[in-house]
């Protein structure tokens, strides 16, 4: 083929994938003046929670006592303004079609809100997050101390996406906690769904694999391994044959239990409080606590 | 040590370093004027066809009906220029050593010929996505709509890459392919060979540790959870003792299979129409139409 | 809420994330000088060492057998470097609280003898990865060829961290060498210690969700397929009911060992030369040379 | 000095530096929301107002005859994303201090109005500025053709920087104007403040050095070298012994007139048509058309 | 005005500007597979030139007299690539419009020889710049040495990329020189035309807002401050009104000769070796050797 | 020529261009573990004082009076950070070439020394700074107010860019400072050697060409136009016919002294308080306070 009569390869390929009508769904249109959902923005945000809540760990930064509530104070200031633009995209990509205009003028003060609601509750994320690298350096006899910890286990890179993400899922911002947890998901192999409700002292031993449901709800003290999935059995079909929403279809797992590797727990089940799932395990039933399953 | 001597240490690893005799497969010998395959251009490959196939999603693009085509027609347009230099180096890399020059003005026309012939397909490419969005909306009760599901879930980055590399190696592309499908499972855990070959409305949920083979047949309304295998059971060796290529060795699933997690099925083995595999099984034998395999 | 309050919200929230009395573990006081470790350099490390190891395939460089010494020359240089910092980061970041001000100064002088040492140990690491890239290419079907190899798979880009991380660590390196492996485990989903010990010969097919633990022994020419993992079954506590360091915890593999994808290995057990483990088994006991175990 | 005790120094500069009382005019108080001027927004500005004036000449776009409009089309698009924003920002960072909220919307709305318009007159701006490169490639011998005028010759640079400078000042837009000169001043030497009033065909040759001044009014076919004054001479001053604003104080100079190199015209005098002013010269009086002034 | 009525603007706009009919010479139609002139490569190259000709000055390199031949082995070889390309971007920019195919691969080919040819000179250009350098640091007591003066003066930077264009502009290439010397003049405010002849020894004192015309000869051990202009009096023109090309136009300046500030040269004059013109004159006739012309 | 002959050119020119005895004074050797002056740190540098001289105008931050204190509080940090390794470069790369190893730790500690010396000077060049932007808007009709002084006139930045190296020069840092000025001079047009002594409310209106040399003391309340040249008429020479080094040989300016454009004012002479020199003047003997010089 003579590469010069590409140009009429090209207008016909544009004609056809721009036709509005065809493609329904795959199109999302803007509409003018609406920020737009950022990936890169969000990683952003990531950083910078990560930078505040961690500090001299994360964010490259060479704080000490007397200079740390300086750089708190612009990394916090930075994250509210990115976040104010990415909830406020959030609300404005999730708003339905049909609406008029002055929901946006509404979105922007809503979103300040709600970032301003998020910052004030980063002390109390970082208590629990602190929790979490406890339990980590000390369930892992590799561990050399918290730093290690904190700079390169991936359990804490998912874990503060999640715990953030969750924050924002409950002040009520729409689309941005699950692109949140997805960042994890791609950089740690662990997916954890925002609206899940987990304990403090939680912690995931290497993390590749591990898949935590919507409807879960994990109590304290609660250790996974690698490629554990707590996932739904089947869910309810409405009429339409589509799957019905907000149904609890995932596991709970209470105080102090331990799941081993690729150990997959299924349906809204009950694990009792210190029992043990071993690895590679089918587990669809209510488990007794302080229970040891293993493969036979 | 003192670090003054380091010098000589440099000269003497570069001169062993630098020996080509002993570095044999390892050294790739360059040729004046050949592009070179770029995880880097390939990236952007991936993101203008995002781009294009999912308009308004991907791209941070402020597209709406009236401006889509101006935006399309950029993109297709830098599309096609990437892919022209990507595939042309993919021909360039793969020529046995000896080859003699006048390939490469060739090499050019044919990328050239090809990427136009892919950029003619892309309409074609995303009917096929469109199917995918849809079921992989209807497979999961926390999907919030096709939005989320196009933004957010793994899945259907993992399946553009791999229908993308698809087309192009079905058009004789060499490497670059592959390189394709390795981007998206190093961002989402999901393997899937390029050569596997998958019907429309496939789906995989959550998706790491996901491994599709070269050889896969997969139907229609197909549906994998995270970290399935369709791998080879083993492979028959030559008179060398290396592994003879291109016989098919990966399972064939018909149309409304579901594989639940980790579930290991390997060999040219088939799973019959509507078939459901349980989680953490491992099937190396032929499963009936319709049958249901669980953990014991 | 009016956003014209969140300055108070700001400060309020600044304060009590500035809190260093409540911080403890979360917080690394920086020490005027010192130079940090660096996930950004450290991937530049790994670039550069991929670029010397395979020349032509990673470094987007444009060598052949005349100009290749230049650039493993400027890469290896620019490696030194960069390792220098980071090695110095390493041992600073790893210092004592209360340790005086002379260390500083030494850090420096141990950081470049032993990038220096390392650099001398290059043309070492190669020779061994020429073997797993050669075991890599022999043992898959569907690979075309080395070039293929070291392009794409995953396996190539784990193992060649991995035994540049074992490398340092041998020479005494504290924190940098699990932050190289944790970017290989997050690029590839493969997360192999530092500190385990692996033969030549060595590969993983596909790769997501491999653990393999910080005591792991490792013999030549043994091959994982993804999802295995060899772990730890337990640990012994010590009074304070913190893991003991350094207790040999994890399985040792001889020679010739095949494990299928999502196998479970665990605790100090010896897998015997050329035995077989099936998919998905979880295995927590000697295993005889020549084994074939097999998921019932 | 011991470093450590930099802390010291350090909070007290940043103590006296913060004093808000100190800084007066030194201080730009941002206020929540609005946007802020960018010099790296605005380049972005001047690089699409060139790309879209100039096609295949800037934006390293490979536009023809049938795709040009895509190019032009996602351009624009861009550039009026960009205009909005920094309008706006000018509009409110020339607010007065005590100013109260809803003017931000306003802002908002107003700055969208004048980025349309100016949209509108892009082909306007086009049209002229093809005089000025007529005019600079017929009067230079050195020129090879229109292309090497359009890519190399500072004049176009400033005077496209100029023209669509110019057109925001009359849209009323503040402050934006005057960075989009200076950019141009920075890059080329050539400093033309947005008021002035420039005809068609008009070329400065080489260009460092030259000087319009805001109330200068040039004719049609005019052609300055470098180093060129239009300036003023003296200026009244007010009761306060402040310069009065807006009063007309640099040179007219009609059509067809040339000033050779480091002539310096100030006042608000006029140069007749098709005079000549010879380089070097100090010139406060009128010149009658047709004239030739040299140095004697 | 309604923002949302833009898009109507929008499309109208890009109408008109797509008008290929209305645009002319102000629109470049790009030939498939041509690679474009890039001012962001030829910063490349100018920095790669600074780096080979300065090592050690330029490039942040560590080198010292045991690396250097690594660093300019890469330096060069990278100068080469981007050099070929943007050579042939040159050539193919200046075809005329109406050229059929083949040139393309014989422009491909020309390009290589001309880099090459080039890359040979370097050394000899070196040997120049050398002198200037001297000349430049033996010129000003306010030089404290020579790295000063090769890291600090503009005139170094200026003449670095006169010296290499000139060179290239001697190898036949169009276009390309220009825009090298067009970045010297942005940065430093010199402003050499790439045909202009120059001797060694030569230096310019701060630089802004010198001019040295295409048809200038400069002598040996010439010496010229900031704001001098060696430029053409008038120019011929032909029938049609149009300047007569490649007319001696510009002065002769024989050795030894010093220009102050801000004179004015024109014409082909020759001043004589060893005269002295002052600051702020305007010549236009021949100077005597050894003359002292002031402002009187 | 052939393309594969390049090699061979190559090779030869990088040997040639390697020879360290043919380069002398053109190569810096580095010594191992010293940092490099950096132009682009020294951006980064100017950068930050801009940010923290002119808060909430440069630096994009949104700053207000309760979050100045923490932005202001990284800013000088990381300045602090960036000068301390720029000005030990700067002692480095001026050490005499036998020097011994010793002092590289003292250049450390004296730099860190002087970084802090010159922090605690900020708020001093910040009350000068102040001056000189009221002189600007005073002395401009066209100027709306301060803030567009501070946004968009040459002259405040180069008299940050001068006030700082002048700081710096004085403070004992070698090359540094000249580096800095020459920043402004590329970016301005204006060239201020950081030697010179300049008193407060100084400006200079427009100011490309503006040359202000070494020695030239200027005192309070100066206005100086573009193309002014403050420089020296002649200089001795040594007994080897070098320039002899410190000699005052550039003017003397009292206070309220006004230059008009293209001035030229030479050797050590003095203009009296309140003289007025007009443009295009050759200047080489003392001035008598209040006199007023004009072309004839």
């Amino acid at each position: 083929m003579n590469p010069f009569d590409f140009t009429q390869v090209l207008t016909q390929a544009v004609d056809e994938l721009s036709d509005c009508a065809d493609m329904k769904d795959l199109f999302h249109q803007h509409r003018q003046g609406d920020p737009l959902p950022s990936g890169r923005v969000l990683e952003d945000v990531v950083a910078l929670c990560r930078a505040v809540l961690f500090p001299g760990y994360y964010g490259h930064s060479t704080v000490n006592s007397r200079t740390v509530e300086y750089r708190i104070g612009v990394d916090v200031e930075r994250l509210y303004t990115k976040l104010c633009e990415q909830i406020e995209a959030g609300l404005c990509f999730s708003r339905p079609a049909g609406t008029d205009e002055p929901a946006c003028a509404e979105n922007r003060a809503k979103a300040a809100g709600i970032a301003a609601a998020f910052v004030s509750r980063l002390p109390g994320i970082r208590r629990t997050l602190a929790t979490d690298v406890e339990a980590t350096f000390l369930g892992d006899p590799a561990a050399v101390n918290c730093g290690e910890v904190i700079l390169c286990y991936p359990v804490i890179k998912a874990l503060t996406n999640y715990r953030v993400a969750h924050e924002l899922l409950q002040l009520g911002v729409p689309l941005i906690p699950r692109i949140l947890t997805e960042l994890a998901h791609s950089e740690t192999g662990i997916d954890i769904h925002p609206a899940a409700q987990i304990g403090h002292h939680f912690t995931i031993d290497h993390g590749t694999g591990v898949v935590i449901g919507a409807t879960c709800i994990i109590g304290n003290y609660v250790k996974l391994y690698q490629g554990v999935t707590l996932g739904a059995k089947s869910f309810p079909l409405d009429a339409d044959g589509h799957p019905i929403k907000h149904i609890p279809r995932h596991p709970i797992l209470e105080d102090n239990v331990i799941v081993y590797s690729n150990a997959t727990i299924l349906g809204r089940i009950t694990v009792g409080r210190g029992a043990t799932i071993g690895g590679n395990l089918w587990v669809t039933e209510d488990v007794a606590p302080g229970a040891r399953l293993v493969q036979r």
